[in-house]
């Protein structure tokens, strides 16, 4: 690109394409509920969609009966547009956990129990279940963390209509979702909280801020980039509007609404000092996702060779989390954690969309108009 | 602070500590020209200057009479704002570099050199005779990295006028900084190229990006916050304006300009698709630093222990350094290098102050009428 078209580029962040998608996004603010899976759910989607956000249900926990039941329960609630989340992990095979359940042993002792007997059931990637929900359900978007499915599937999906969105975490990721024909980018910077999306490999040494992360992808790829990690309050995003965001994804602010499924120990970290302490840890699940030390990243460190791969790592740390969730459970918060208030989603959104105004006065840079 | 008061400053950037600082700071936009120890100097200075940033001086690697003579030259060149930059490490007693050596044994033998018969004089902190320089010169502006030094000398460089400012990497720094009596906090985020002014010790893995320090530092201090670290055009100078930043430093683009100081295969590297995986190593000073990887990393790994403490870790490579640049010298480069287009450090700075005001608009946002 020429110097020119990109001075160009540069000064207009809104261009055609992104107020089609702003269009066919279907909401009043571009502020998409991250769908945080586990922790978000009908009641936070429904929040957030009052207060004009859109709306996301987090399938990756999920049985496709549970998934329909929940929508059904949504698009009773609230209107406006919902976004479907699935994983697009690979899993291997079964790995020997013998090394993690000897670190875990003395865990295991003080609380009188040991690994599950039976393995709980595995966070499922995306399959044709699935994508049949998709084409009954019909949803406005549809988001892949972990890559996008096999291209059938992708097929599938797009012939519902839905807009396709995907994280990125490098602009090399942001590229190569592009070129399979996804409707937007998530740029996820290395600020995010819970598990990073991170799916081509190379050097997590070399993840990148969002800072610098959101306006080379916005140059890099040729639909519009939502803006994701550190994001809280309404000058996160204004900031994220000047570097080319199109929307922006907000997870950790509305993790504290009182309407998020967390628990009571993940509530009272999210109000407490230690989130101006996160980091990247891979004890919980076996994938490397940000959050607020505890006694478990106390004890072992934050990231131990010993935990079998994602999805398996979540498996022997099960009895122990239901025993005490402070001290073995995960608390997943982002480094925007700090700036975070509780409130109800619909509130919270409702703030976050007057500041952002404010904050963009006659510029209206980015806003849908 | 309440969040009425919370949400007042939020919505209102440029409050008056801010003007007043803006008036103090004398140049034409709020973009502070990094210093660079060993790449910046009195032509990038000028350059900047005339393009109507604030300049700097590094004098981290310079004798008084050295920083003395550079200002001068400076002086007659450029109107305007000077800073003059300087170091607050502190110096162990010399450590055993054996391992070091011993690690680097096989460059020593391809190059049939070894380490330096004589050490090099190392990078000195701020000490009295700059203090006198201090005196003498008259700099509107003072900054310090890693810290500040002793109260005595704080307070000799204070009665000279000159407005005091320093690095913080977390929101703890800040508030130690400001609790000593700086005029401003320079924010630098984790995306930044070069020395992370880190100072405070704790965990380098809670290090934090600029899109969640920037806002939480502004709430934390009541000094102007300048932003920096993965801020390389218009549209990162307007986002720093959003999130609360008073001014931003920008070192990454300079390092590009004709201009600087750094060496062929170092700017070759800032051409190339190298600048999309930058990373922190400690292998060239024994500080942590982030760069584009060389032989040297990719060879034994970006950090290491065996590393002597800075900035003792400079002296073994000096003379590979000399033999070799692209493989045993530093390429420091933060994440928004790939943003960069070199060109004279004039027309990069009134191009940086045009992009951002086309951006802003008319909020106007924390620019000075």
């Amino acid at each position: 690109m020429g110097l020119d078209a990109e001075h160009r580029r540069m000064v207009t962040p809104a261009a055609s394409h992104e107020r089609r998608f702003h269009e066919r996004l279907g909401a009043a603010h571009p502020i998409l509920l991250a769908p945080m899976a586990g922790s978000g759910g009908v009641a936070l989607a429904a929040g957030a969609m009052a207060g004009g956000a859109i709306g996301a249900l987090p399938a990756a926990l999920l049985s496709p009966d549970d998934l329909r039941g929940q929508y059904a329960d949504l698009r009773a609630r609230a209107s406006g547009s919902i976004n479907l989340n699935f994983f697009c992990h690979r899993i291997g095979p079964a790995p020997d956990e013998t090394a993690w359940h000897d670190l875990l042993a003395p865990f295991y002792a003080e609380h009188e129990i040991g690994p599950p007997d039976i393995a709980p059931p595995l966070r499922a990637p995306f399959d044709e279940a699935m994508a049949a929900v998709i084409e009954d359900l019909r949803p406005a978007l549809v988001s892949f963390h972990f890559g996008l499915p096999d291209d059938a599937l992708l097929r599938r999906v797009q012939a519902t209509g839905a807009l396709v969105i995907a994280s990125a975490t490098t602009v090399a990721e942001a590229r190569w979702l592009a070129a399979r024909g996804v409707d937007g980018v998530i740029a996820q910077g290395w600020e995010a909280g819970g598990h990073t999306g991170h799916f081509l490999g190379g050097d997590r040494a070399a993840a990148m801020g969002l800072f610098a992360l959101l306006p080379q992808v916005v140059d890099a790829v040729d639909v519009p980039v939502i803006a994701a990690g550190g994001i809280a309050d309404g000058r996160g995003i204004a900031a994220a509007m000047m570097l080319g965001a199109s929307a922006v994804q907000i997870g950790t602010a509305y993790l504290a609404c009182p309407e998020s499924l967390i628990s009571a120990p993940h509530r009272a970290a999210l109000a407490s000092d230690g989130t101006e302490r996160t980091l990247f840890t891979n004890l919980f699940t076996g994938g490397m996702a940000r959050g607020i030390p505890n006694r478990l990243i106390e004890a072992l460190g934050p990231v131990r060779g010993e935990v079998p791969p994602f999805p398996y790592g979540a498996t022997a740390l099960a009895r122990l989390r239901a025993a005490d969730p402070a001290g073995f459970g995960q608390l997943w918060a982002g480094q925007g954690a700090p700036l975070v208030r509780p409130m109800p989603a619909r509130a919270l959104t409702e703030r976050l969309a007057a500041d952002t105004l404010a904050l963009l006065g006659g510029t209206g840079a980015g806003w849908p108009a």
